[in-house]
């Protein structure tokens, strides 16, 4: 293969989930765009990751000191929901019932991978916490183990903070079949049941 | 989400097996790669993009007039090798056995995607089969339905050319499970046996 196309291809299995069959399929794919187009991509690329950032008080990512979410005058400063990761965010933004503001932990605690609390924005959280106006922390971390770890860490350390502290719901996911659906999910989804009326 | 961020992950969708879900991983994942290693990757493809052409000759991917198979010496110039797509090439190359010309269609003759003989390189093959020093011509072409249709339009063209036609071998894969495998492959297997002293 020529040395050019090679680079390519090599450069483009960095991405997550692109083997070198499909890294070859994109090169090739990429080839045979309009030259404006691919121009116009790189430039889209390289701008955005000149630009980028982290929010200065939630740690989202933003493109300016602060993100947009914290500077929309709007939300409501009272709740404040933590997150693993910044994409956690926009999947609750897509979802456009919570009004209030983020906290971005930059990670779960998983002590098989290193993973430990002070290395996640705790302190940073907790500074927040003191300083703001909030009167709920509702914890939105995925029931994975290292989720779980990560919301008993959080609430043995805001349990005595005067904070309301609440967590997302467990129960079945919207289109799921009972009959597939695994033991634990089942018991929490009957554990957590509500009234009908 | 921020239309920076947007921008970059539309830009990602059009990669072919992209959706926007791994749009959006791959836009995060790149937005925390080094900045110098995102700027070589966008200088990469923009400059692969602007000097790719095709090969002249055979219809190879080439980075001048010709493409660097063309421009090897010591190819055997009597074989012509005719494949759909360069990517055929590649996998042609990497199995290191052929040492001739190739012939590059780019595509398969389908009436049902409107592609007709006469949208595929084979008046350029037949001038180079008049013009050149070739003795065989062998077929490389996947044996679906639409490669199977090229074949034998090929074939049905080329028969009284007074060349040597052949075409890659039916059987099993490498590393086939007998029992897994199809009839119609099973079949040619068998009517394709060969002597074993």
């Amino acid at each position: 293969m020529d040395l050019q196309l090679q680079n390519l291809v090599n450069a483009l299995t960095i991405l997550p989930g692109v083997g070198p069959k499909s890294a070859q399929r994109m090169a090739f794919f990429l080839l045979r765009r309009p030259v404006l187009e691919i121009d116009a991509f790189a430039k889209t690329l390289v701008t955005t990751r000149h630009t980028v950032r982290t929010c200065e008080d939630c740690f989202h990512v933003a493109f300016s000191d602060k993100c947009s979410i914290c500077v929309t005058p709007n939300r409501d400063g009272r709740m404040l929901c933590v997150v693993a990761e910044p994409k956690d965010v926009f999947a609750l933004e897509r979802m456009g019932e919570f009004k209030g503001l983020y906290h971005v932990l930059g990670g779960l605690v998983s002590p098989i991978d290193g993973i430990n609390p002070e290395m996640l924005r705790i302190p940073e959280l907790l500074k927040r916490l003191a300083e703001g106006h909030f009167q709920e922390v509702v914890l939105a971390i995925s029931p994975t183990i290292e989720g779980e770890a990560t919301t008993l860490y959080l609430t043995k350390l805001l349990t005595r903070s005067g904070l309301k502290l609440t967590r997302f719901a467990y129960g079945l996911p919207a289109g799921a079949d009972l009959d597939y659906t695994d033991a634990l999910t089942l018991h929490r989804a009957f554990t957590g049941r509500s009234n009908l009326e």
